[in-house]
């Protein structure tokens, strides 16, 4: 199965399993479906619509704050990232469910932006609406369209990636982080924070990322081997730095989700601080690395757990041969320019999920007390 | 053992089989120590002598930037809450590991607070080092007097816990949580943002924390047999809003430390958004509550977890009936203000940990693969 079928609708499963595992397939075309007609055909401008009225505010913000909760949190971090380095601009990230209930200092010169794969998530929904009264420019980024949060909100990007049955996030993930991304570039450009040749060369590598994704997941058979191997684990670590770190959470909470199995994510450079406490013989630490600044770092990670007898699944650049002959297990990706690989690293490990948890005989579409949108507090 | 013996010395364990518990029945000492000379005898005015010459700074601060790791970060993130809601200045709390290897934004009229226990992590070390470079006041909250964090600082205030060895840290979080506190007040206060008889509340609220966590200790017997009940759980969920947040961290991150079972803590807002899925009957899920705004918010999510059957071992204030009746196990504490509530909740969690560790047969003073101080990246 590399090849995805057009004609499969969303409501439908064609020839896979599960909703799940047909939602991470469709993800080169949902995140070409999320960047089409927003970048320009001579692919040397992003235009985001839905912001043109309010960009100038945007370029203005002396602060942005991101809400979210659970998998669109994760996307709020990548985002924290990528703004700060690219445009500049100071990003504070928050729960909903603890902004809306603190009170949170939010300025007439803030932002906020709101994420949401439904645009019905009751505490977002709450949060954003007390961000309004305090004046703050408010920014939508939700899959459907017409949903409360979208209508509650000065301006928005939809993001593109159809219907998601599985109670688990994956395509729309990865289409937030898709809109996220342009939103990071575009504002990068609009404050004159970086020149022409870099923005085009960043818009590139987005538009290499569908291609990138397919051959990622041609290596499913792969990754069911290695799921195979753990699937009996207890516990797991999910380890990252920099835009890599939010992977490791989303990566450990899709596991948690369809699986059961306890994993936890930590940004690595904590591992000392306490959670390498729990390496012993029998847990596996996934370290999503990249060829990055933070390589060195992670080599020098992998070898703390590997001296405490940890397995190491380590999602790597292809041809990474250092990280090769430390880690017990491989899951490859194409090389790609460090502001995009969230997009990558997160694959493989969305199959890893999938396959454990199918492996464990779970109920990879409806897990156990989890419903698709939370639309009570 | 509910009265400390003012002659143990820092380097004897004195008739404490460890020294970590030595160091949970040191806390009433030590707050005292911390604050002692720093609340003026007619419990009007809060003075932080090393902060003095730089406060006129710290008020005009346009951003407050907190880093540490570890359980240096949790304090910071009980700051967080604590700054912006009494002082209103905007927060942002980070990793020391992540801060530093990124491009962080940090102004001029920024402040950077570091917190570390022994002085010396070198990833805290290095991030403040960058942020001198820049230009912000950089501000020093250490232990060991003369470290080198306290070194680099502009200023800084000492937390006054006496010499930590037990590896997972305990009196010098609840002393770093004073100080953090006291600055949140005071900086309130110089700011015009409470009133003096608020003001003068919460010193009072202060000034009574210790002979409250005597009353916590003096239940040691039996929370440690919750401990007996508990023991041979794999993993544990903690679970807590706004202040108590960070103390749901804490909690589950000492249990890591010396148990070696895998305990979490989450927003608890956040559970239904992934972490739900792991509760079943094996999980004891420790909810962290206190008189606050939030009450009621904490017990629907108790309510959640008893529908799916999970353990519920709720650290609640004294008298409140309606969480006894829904709790398997509760740990009570005295009535406090919720600004205050940190230092008290916290403090059932350390000797809960302590047992589980105790009767695990682990060595809760030198826990494997852990530091007391990580000195390297």
């Amino acid at each position: 199965v590399t090849k995805i079928d057009l004609s499969i609708g969303d409501l439908d499963k064609g020839d896979f399993d599960h909703y799940m595992l047909k939602e991470i397939f469709d993800q080169p075309r949902t995140i070409s479906d999320t960047y089409r007609g927003r970048i320009r055909a001579n692919q040397n401008e992003i235009v985001l619509g839905g912001l043109m009225d309010v960009f100038p505010r945007l370029v203005e913000a002396k602060r942005i704050i991101i809400i979210g909760c659970g998998t669109s949190w994760h996307a709020a971090l990548v985002a924290e990232y990528l703004i700060e380095e690219y445009a500049r601009v100071p990003v504070e990230v928050e729960y909903a469910s603890e902004f809306r209930y603190r009170k949170p200092i939010i300025n007439k010169d803030d932002v906020v932006i709101a994420i949401s794969q439904s645009g019905e998530t009751a505490d977002t929904l709450a949060a954003l609406k007390m961000a309004k009264a305090k004046g703050a420019l408010i920014i939508g980024i939700c899959n459907v369209v017409g949903s409360s949060i979208a209508r509650e909100t000065d301006a928005g990007v939809y993001t593109h990636a159809g219907t998601e049955i599985g109670v688990a996030s994956t395509k729309a993930f990865t289409a937030q982080v898709t809109v996220l991304t342009l939103l990071a570039f575009k504002l990068a450009k609009g404050k004159g924070e970086i020149d022409q040749k870099l923005y085009e060369t960043l818009i590139q590598e987005m538009l290499e990322i569908p291609q990138k994704i397919e051959t990622i997941l041609m290596s499913h058979p792969y990754i069911k081997t290695v799921a195979e191997k753990y699937k009996d684990a207890i516990n797991a670590l999910y380890l990252g730095r920099g835009y890599l770190f939010p992977v490791a959470l989303e990566g450990a909470l899709k596991l948690k989700e369809i699986s059961y199995m306890h994993a936890e994510g930590y940004a690595a450079g904590e591992m000392k601080h306490g959670p390498i406490a729990l390496v012993d013989d029998n847990l596996p630490v996934v370290v999503v690395s990249a060829k990055d600044d933070y390589y060195e770092k992670v080599v020098s990670n992998i070898q703390e757990v590997k001296a405490r007898k940890g397995n190491i699944i380590a999602v790597v650049t292809e041809g990474d041969n250092g990280l090769r002959k430390m880690a017990d297990d491989l899951f490859e990706i194409p090389e790609s320019h460090p502001a995009v690989a969230a997009l990558l690293t997160v694959v493989p490990l969305q199959l890893f999920a999938y396959y454990i948890a199918l492996l464990r005989g779970c109920d990879v579409d409806q897990p156990r007390n989890l419903a698709k949108s939370v639309t009570v507090e």
